[in-house]
Order: C-alpha cells, then sequence, then structure tokens
C-alpha cells in the first residue's frame, strides 16, 4: 500500500488546497529521495494560482507547486555514491530528459535550460516541491556545507537568475550595472551584480519600500523616478556613456525601454522579466546604431554549484531577502499574504513540516 | 592657389550636382592622398539623395556622397612608410578621431565603430569619395595584393557587414543560417556566411531576381514566401529546431520577426536592416522562452585585413555582385538607375576617371 | 545461447588476432545496434599494438580495437524514437557515463569529453569497433544522408579534432594558420581550417610525400624544411607578424617550438600531437612577452553533427585523404602495412563484410 | 633655458643616481604635464638595477626607472578637455604608438599591449617616472575620485596585472583559483580574484610572512608546502576536481608545474611570473589528457578605468599591500632596503616631493 504525505495542489484558479497525495515510492537507481524542508513561493507559483498559466504554459490537471527548494536526503537510488541519508542538499529544479535529438543536442553542449523536453518542478504537467518528499535525480542535488542553512539553500534557485545573468552578460568587474524591476529576481540580481565586482548598482523600481532593500543589500544607487532620470544617472556615473550591463527584471515594456536608453552603447542589456502581454515596441535603430544587444535568459544552466558556493564563501548573503515564513498548511494563506503585500515582501519561505 | 577636382555633392534631396570642388593638399605625417578609383553606390548614399537624412544623421551643408571606394597612392606623409606612391588599396571609411575620453575608451577596446566622434566617409557633416582625390590616414587604407582587382577592393566595405556578422555571431561551421533580405547587405553575408562553413543559407526575399542572384552565390535555399514558410524550411533542414544564426538585413518589422521565427533556441540574430520607421514589435517572452539573443550590428570594425585576404585567397568572390559601371559625371543618373532597378541591380560602381 | 561475430582482437603486443567473440544481444531501451560497415585505422590502435598502452592507459586484457567507424542500424531500443533499422550512421566513439558527480559536473558544462568516466571506443577496458556489431547509445548514432558514403562517414571521427580545434582556437576567416605535423590529423585540420575560411595555410612536414597530399587537398604553402624557414614564411604572409592559429599535430617537442615560433604575438596554438616522452621544454618567457596561447584538446565535443553538415555540404571532401581499403580478416595485414607505409599512408579503411 | 628636476636615473648594474635631469617642456596637443607624487617599485625595477637588464631589454643609455605612479595635472595640452590643472590621476605606462601596419593592428583590435612599438615607462629605451614631471598622453592619465589617494592610485599599474589575469582566465563567480608566488603579483591577483567572486583563494608560496598577508588580504588558504600538498587541498575543495583557475605569479618551473598540477581537467592556468632562465619543462601530455590552457598575459589591456572604480567602490582595498614610503632621493637607499626585505616588504612607494 503506498504511503501519502501532505502537498499544497493546485486546481485551477483561485484553488490551492493542501490535501494528502500519493508518496513516492523507493528512488530510482539514480534518484535520491527528498524530504523536502524549506521551499518559496515564486512570482510563478503566484502567477499560475492567479491565472492558471504562464503563457503556452496551461495547468490542465491538478498540480503541486513549488520549485524553490531544499531538504534532507532520506534514501538514495542504488546507482548514488556521492549522497547519503542525512545530507542537507538544494535541488536544481529543471531535469533535461534527453528524449529526442534536439534535447540531446542542448544537452550536450551544456544548454539543458533549452531542451524541449526539460522536467521542471511545477510547469505544468510537472508537479513540483510544496510536498513532503520527492524522488529526485542525484546529480540534481547539491549538497550544502554545514555554514549554509536549508532555508538559504533554497534561495539558490531563485539566486541562480542572477548567477546566470552576470555569467552570460557577462558583468565585469568594475562595471556599472542598471536592474530595472526591485522584485526577488531583480534584487538577487543585485546580490551577484555586486559579488562579481560591479562597482555601481543602479537600481529603478517606483515602489520606495522595495528600492530601500536594494539599497540595504549593496545597491549604490536607487531611482524611483522617471526613465530620464534613470539614463542620467547611468551617464553621470560613466562619464556620459552609460551603463555597461542592463538586467530588466521588471517585465514591462516601459521598463525594458527605460533599461536600454541607460545602457552605453556596446552594452548588454539581460531580458528577465516577461511583459504581462508578451511583445514589446523596440527601437530597433536606436539598438542598432549603439550596438546594444540583447540577451534574453531562460531560467539558468550550471548555477547551483556556484550558488553554493557564493553562500558558503559569504559572498552572498540571501538572508536580508526572507521576508516571512510559513508552514505547509499556510500555503494558501501565504500566497494570499504575498499578492497583498508585494511591496514589502521580498521573499515569502513555506518550512515544510 | 589651392587646385581643384570633379566630384558629386548633394545639395539638398534630390540635388546631386557634379562639380568642381577644392582637391586636397599635401596629406598630413600620417596620411596618404589617394586617387580615387572606383566607388559603389550604397543604399545609405541613395537615401541621403532621396530623404537628405538618415535618423539623426541630416545633410545640412553640400557633402560628397560615397564611401564604398578603393584607389591608388598618390603621395604619403613624412611617418608613413609601409605606403608608397603606385600602392592600390582599399580604404576604410570610419576614422575614430579619439577626442574625448568615451571615444578613446572605445578606440582602446578595439570596438571603434562605437567611438561617438568617428569619422566616417558622407556622414554628415563629413565628405565621401565621390571624388578624385581624398587625404586619408594611412592605417585605414589597406594595399590590395595583385590578384585582386580595384572594383573587387571597393566592395571590402559593404562586404565588411558580413564579415563582422559572421565574427560577432558567430557563424560556426556546419551551421544553418538565415538570412532575410535579398539587397546588396543581404548577398554580401551569403558570401560570408559560406567562407565560414556554413552548410545550409537560407535567403528569404519577395523579389525571384534577387533569389535568383542569391542562388548563384551559393544561397543553398531561397524562400520568397511567407514567414511560416521560412520557418518551415528551417526546421526542416534542423531536425526540428530552426537556424543556428538568423541576419536580418531587410529592414522591415515583418522580416525581423520572420528571421526570429525561423531561429531555433539559442540562436543569435543579427540586426542589420534598419526598419523606416525606427520601431518594432518584438514578442519579448518568444525571446526569453526560447533565449533567442539579438545582437545588432554597426558598421564593422578590424574587417579591412580580413577582406582583402577572404579576396585574395579566392574565399570571397564578389564579381557577380557587380551589376553596372558608371562614370564620375554619370553619379546623378547612376543614382536614378539604383532606384530604377532595384530588383535586379545589386550593386552599382562608379570609375572615376 | 548468445551469437557470435567476428573481431580484431588485441592481446597483446604485436600480438592481433581475428576472431570470434560474442556477439552483443538486444540493445538496451536507449541503445541502437549497428551493423559496422567501415572503421578507420587510426595512429592510436597502431600504437597499442605496437606498444600495449598509450601513457596511462594500459591494455590488459584483450581489447577489441577501432574507433572511427559507420554502420547500418539493424535493431533500437524501445526508447529510440529518431532511428530506425536501415538507416546509415556515423558512430561518435565518446559517451559520458555521469557516474559521479565530476562527470556530470563536466557533462552539464557541454565538456563531456572531459568526463573522468566517458566510455571510448578501444580506449581501455572499453572494446572498440572492428567487428561486426555494436550496441551504441542511439544519441550517439548520426544519421548519414544520402549523399555522404559510410566510407565518408567514417572518417567524421577523425575530422572531429580539426572541427573542434578550428572552433576553440578558433580560426577566423582569412587567418594564415600554421598545421606542423602532415599525418591524418594534420590534413583534416587542413580541411577543417580551409572550411571556415583560413585564407593561407601553412603545411610543415619533413616528408614530402605528405606535404604532396597537403597541396592537393588545398594547403596553400608546405615547409619541408627548419623551423625558421616555417617562421619566415609565416611572418611574410602578415606583414610580419606571424600564423593567426597554430596547430601542433606532430606530436613532437621541435615541432611544438617551431609551431610557437612560426606564431604571431596573441596567436593560439592548439596542442594535438603528443611528443612520445610527454613533456617539452617551452621558452615561457617568449610565451608571455608575445602573448601566446596554449590550447590543448583532448579528442572533442559535440563535432558530429557539425561533421555531417561538412560533409553534406560539400564544404568538407575527405576523399583524397582515404588511401587504401581492407577487409576485417586482413586487419593485421592492414596494420603492418599502415606502418610499413607511413609516409605515403594518409588513411586506410577496414570495409567489415 | 630649459628647467631641470629631480630623478633616479640607472647608469648601470648597481649604478641607481638622483640627480638634476632637463625637465619637460610643454605638453603637446594631447599631453598634460603631471607633477609626479607617488611611485611604487616594481621587482622589473629592481631587475634593472641588479642586472642591467630583463630579456631582450637591455639598458644600454642612463635610464630613469619607475612606472607606477600617480599625480596631478599641472598643465594640459590644446587638445585636452577632459583633465584640468589640479586633477589627481593614475598614469598608464604603457602608450601604443601605432606608427607601423603591425602596430595599428593590434591597436585597432584593443589588444595595444602587443603593439611592436608600445612607449613604456622604464622600458629601454623610454625613460620612467621616478622623477618630479612627466609629460603624457592625456587619453593615459585617469582621474581619481575623491576617495582614492594618490598613493593607491599609484597601485592601479600593479593591480592591473590581476584585473586582467581574472578578465581573460576568466575567474567566474563561485570559483576556486590557486596563486602560486606571494609576491607583490600574486598578492594583487588575490585581490581581484576575490573582487570577481572566486569562493576559493588557495596562496601557495615557501614564505610563511607572505602566506601571512595573503590571509590578511582575504585568501581563503594558504599553502607553504609541496606541489602536491597545494593539489590535494585543491582538489579537496572541489570534489576531487583541482582549481578552476590557476595564476603563476612565482616566475619558477617548479611553480608553474605544481600550478598546472593543481588546476582541474578543462581549467586556463594563467602565465605571469618569468622563469629566471626563460624556459620551463612542461608536461605536454598531462595538458593534452586533462585540456589545461595555459594563458600568458604580457602586462595589459584596459584596465586602469576598472581599477579607479574597484578602489573608488571599495571592492578591493590595496592599503595593507603598502609596507614603506621613501623620498625621491632615497630611491637607491629603498631599493636596497626592498632587495633586504623580500619577504616582508611588498610594495615600497617612493613619495616625490
Amino acid at each position: 500500500m503506498s504511503q501519502t504525505m501532505q502537498a499544497a495542489v493546485l486546481y485551477g484558479i483561485n484553488d490551492l488546497r493542501v490535501e494528502s497525495v500519493a508518496a513516492p515510492g523507493a528512488p530510482a537507481p539514480k534518484e535520491a529521495k527528498i524530504q523536502i524542508n524549506r521551499v518559496g513561493i515564486c512570482g510563478s507559483d503566484v502567477h499560475y494560482w492567479q491565472h492558471g498559466r504562464i503563457g503556452d504554459f496551461v495547468v490542465r490537471e491538478p498540480m503541486i507547486l513549488g520549485h524553490e527548494c531544499s531538504g534532507t536526503v532520506v534514501e538514495v537510488g542504488t546507482d548514488v555514491s556521492h549522497l547519503q541519508p542525512g545530507d542537507r542538499v538544494a535541488l536544481e529544479p529543471g531535469v533535461p530528459r534527453g528524449s529526442t535529438p534536439s534535447s540531446n543536442y542542448y544537452l550536450k553542449k551544456g544548454e539543458y535550460n533549452l531542451c524541449p523536453d526539460i522536467f521542471f518542478f511545477a510547469t505544468p504537467p510537472d508537479h513540483g516541491s510544496f510536498c513532503q518528499f520527492v524522488n529526485h535525480p542525484a546529480e540534481f542535488c547539491f549538497k550544502l556545507p554545514d555554514n549554509v542553512s536549508l532555508e538559504e539553500g533554497a534561495m539558490i534557485e531563485p539566486l541562480s537568475t542572477g548567477i546566470y545573468a552576470a555569467r552570460v552578460a557577462p558583468i565585469i568587474s568594475g562595471d556599472t550595472v542598471v536592474v530595472t524591476g526591485a522584485g526577488p529576481i531583480g534584487l538577487m540580481n543585485v546580490l551577484t551584480a555586486l559579488a562579481v565586482g560591479a562597482a555601481n548598482v543602479i537600481v529603478s523600481d517606483p515602489v520606495a519600500a522595495r528600492l530601500e532593500v536594494a539599497r540595504e543589500i549593496g545597491a549604490t544607487h536607487t531611482v524611483s523616478g522617471s526613465a530620464e532620470e534613470l539614463k542620467q544617472l547611468a551617464q553621470d556615473l560613466t562619464e556620459g556613456r552609460g551603463a555597461d550591463v542592463g538586467i530588466e527584471a521588471a517585465g514591462h515594456p516601459l521598463a525594458l525601454n527605460a533599461c536600454i536608453a541607460a545602457s552605453r552603447p556596446g552594452a548588454t542589456v539581460v531580458l528577465i522579466g516577461m511583459p504581462p502581454n508578451d511583445t514589446a515596441e523596440i527601437n530597433i535603430n536606436d539598438l542598432i546604431v549603439r550596438e546594444i544587444k540583447l540577451r534574453p535568459i531562460f531560467r539558468y544552466n550550471n548555477t547551483f554549484p556556484t550558488g553554493v558556493q557564493l553562500l558558503a564563501s559569504g559572498k552572498v548573503n540571501v538572508k536580508p531577502l526572507l521576508s516571512k515564513t510559513f508552514t505547509l498548511p499556510q500555503v494558501p494563506e501565504a500566497f494570499e499574504y504575498v499578492v497583498a503585500n508585494r511591496d514589502t515582501c521580498v521573499k515569502a519561505v513555506v518550512e515544510i513540516g
């Protein structure tokens, strides 16, 4: 008889239930069974809850939410040698399946985030990790050293966006960086930009409370005003050129165009935020004359080992971003809270009992 | 008393005159005096003639047009040792002045095409080379070997766009490349894509005559139809993924979106063509989910030595693109011809007497 | 009762036997069973035969040799959908196992050739492909288009070294490239350097017959003489600077130092050839003052799709390198032949009956 | 009548004199006249003093030493607009002349440190900056913000080696870095590795006092013992793989081989230290099998703006490396001191009166 566990399952728009579901059985040879400990609430979790979909990803069957997680190994498959019960781990939620030539094409090149058949926690139809146990491929479970807590470990997932953005832009030491949008992803990018040596990190957001957090974690400048003000500030810091790297994390065409305008000729603007209506009108001729590159990122790859190192070495401190903790039964309430406190709650975390 | 020479001078919209102007005096210490031999007519020359401006570059004073040129050294400045009278050279039209910290910033990094104070033939207020003589910095004059004609040498300038696009994309050997737009720039990109080992080069254009030229110079596939057809073809050649590199040389939002749609996840789309109304509406979320990078290029840098090598080694043959030759007095007529024969005249060249 | 097949098995130094061995059973779910058709004889096969080892790789048990191979699919595992019986394929011989964290580390980054636990045909203790059938992971079997023969398909493996070298150096269009050593690997590098647009390819080797082949396949210059002569030629072609890229494929310290000397400041020298006594004395200060990078390559990654495209598009023609064909029973004789005709036999191929 | 100034002039081995020399006249149009304030004593200065040469650079005429310097603008040339008298600046000592095609070749590519005709302070026959005034190209004078002292500004030159090494390796956030040699250059590399997010920085040196400084400035691990011990430590920190980046700053073949041995497959080893007898015996086959790249660096390019930013933002603190200050008349004594206290004196600085 299969065992059960508690999980937060999304049934439809505004219909999130904490209930008993079948617990996973024994892990497959290359898997580890993880007792989930902490799961952060991501904007995408909330979006599925509010809208039942994100773009082409539609929730058609009840789906467990959650993908920013850490936990403790309770059992390992027969082929797993580098983990053992008791190990504390962060879980990378995206696992390529390599089931088609194109999937293998990306997998072999190290761009596994682009595999068309990738498994990803809480992306329909794949279940997430707001639950007590998951079986997960052992090579996507990353051991946490003693000085990194499980709460911090759960933050490696959102931090990964920043690690990846800084790597692919790339941000070079001494750079001036503009981040548009001071939500959780924008703030994670502030941390990683600073960690790789950015000298100036300018954060733009209309909400004063968020800018205050940005300054607390090290942003050197904040702007709540117009695109023109942002551009002026970036130019003032760079002999008139503009930012070396722009990071668009607001998900709005106005922010995107402000980010481009504040960037210098030859800069790279990393696209992370997804506009609500998909599109944005872009001045192509301005991009050309100033040779500004747009570098979209879809999730990340090869960031978890880096995330572990950045936390363990103290290069990055995510603790100031952890706003509030809930329990598993409180998940629906936590979602309500997050929506009601968008301006002040950076990251809510669920402690799975 | 200063000497005179003949030149094709743009006075205003549709007012292009061949007349006597002051000839340059002795070259400065680091300059060479060049007797111009061949000058190609570029779309930008025609655009200034028709509209009096390109974006923010406005012709306010009479300006000599022309920037795709070659000629023969007739005199060298006192500091010039690598050139001597009689040498046949191609002229790189853009010369950074390095007059401000930001100009020096780009110059020192090797991105001199981004210098805000760059001199560029026939970009207001700088005069161009539809004339008999110019003094030009010797380090921007590139000697042509015996097996490269002056007519071919004048084509290194438009070819440079292709050399630069292939380098920065980069196009890797075996790649499938989509080129939208089979005008002169699109066709130059076909040549360079093939030269660096592209296995499939798909060219899209509504004009059948241009596609015929594309096939003649080696394009492996051509499409005159819809964006959907282009996408399908690119996917058919790549196990369903799409093109590895897209090159947008049509300058129209529809072409840009077709180029993006035909490109695979992780691809780079090089932006060369400038939309007539500056902007294009782009599906940002599609860019993000498929991680498609937009890489605009503004002119080029460090391409002339490569261009000389590609022509001398026979890796690139520009001769099939040379449609018709005119003389200097015929320049106004040549412009009329180019406009009247857009679909069949790839590159008209002026032979300066 | 398991079936048998014929195979060429190395028992020890100079002890290579063609004999019956157990044939593979049904392919595993992700495998394809391949009837081997053509196998090239590589220098490493001969080296194992003559010395029983290559560096730390020691033949301790009887081992089937051969790793440059192609064949026809005869059966596919239950999870394989992109191949079917009758498909003609080239086999990539190296398959990472991903059995340890470090192996997964390289695998996820796309550098799977560095996985410490990689399986590789005919690298002890892994058997090779001088036999009638192998079961091979389907994602490492690459379908050949109709216009690529199985004989050419078997050459994708040695060609891969050139594809990888040109990619990582990288060779840029218009470059001047020096290749030291005109054995099979050096010649493959000539082909790929030309395919990516090298304008000058200088090949150095003491054996005149090999240089003749180099010229036949497109090398623009050949040198049989001293390091000084090579350096002088490279400088003569580059305004005195030296080669943009050096490729050391001779496996001798003198060749390596000649390759470095012929390269320009800022060049990359790709290290492929392995010196017989492991070490070479290098002038470190010369490397530093001229900033010459040494870029060793170990096998290759992600080259087979490129190889298929280069052959199918005609960008590369390996046929002139195919010197002589043998049958499976003739394998020992073929090895004798290869050793006796090192100077004239570029690539001997075995046709498995 | 031309004015005089005091300068420290090297006449020959062990013959360094502080004496009156002609002071520079008015700056050329693109120059600034700088009153030198601080000059660090570099190992190369001491080497010229002790040996009269470094490799092929031989002191044949009396030469002013010194190249790590900062000062105050006292006059600017007619074309200089971004500096004015009173500005405090750091001086980049290497200025490409662009006098030949090859020099321009590197200059245009942004690799101006490779220009064969580069001017460089205190590299024969170019005079250095142990003197009261120099005229220097204004674009190689970098303004210091108020929070950066002239003493720190003089350290941008040696710091540049670290900035450049970290950029070209590149060091990625979370990396484990091994630095062999804890002299001034090794220690500067510790600072820059940490600034770009290295999680572990292991420093190896036989001298305990130097390792103590390394720890003070943030090195996470130090090793005074054998190459084997260094390798073991690097592997222990990386799941057995070894360091992601090695930086060889000791200038000895043993250190170089230890650095290679401690690096992981796929790593880059940056070569900075110059072995006393030029050469080192390297295991080429080990480089190949583990694909370890050797990346020599010769000085640096485009690092001064970064250096200013790193100091101004507090990302790098060079103050702990400033060991002792001397006056201009004390320069000979300072050289004696530096040699006598190699193990404890990291950086001696001369304050020009």
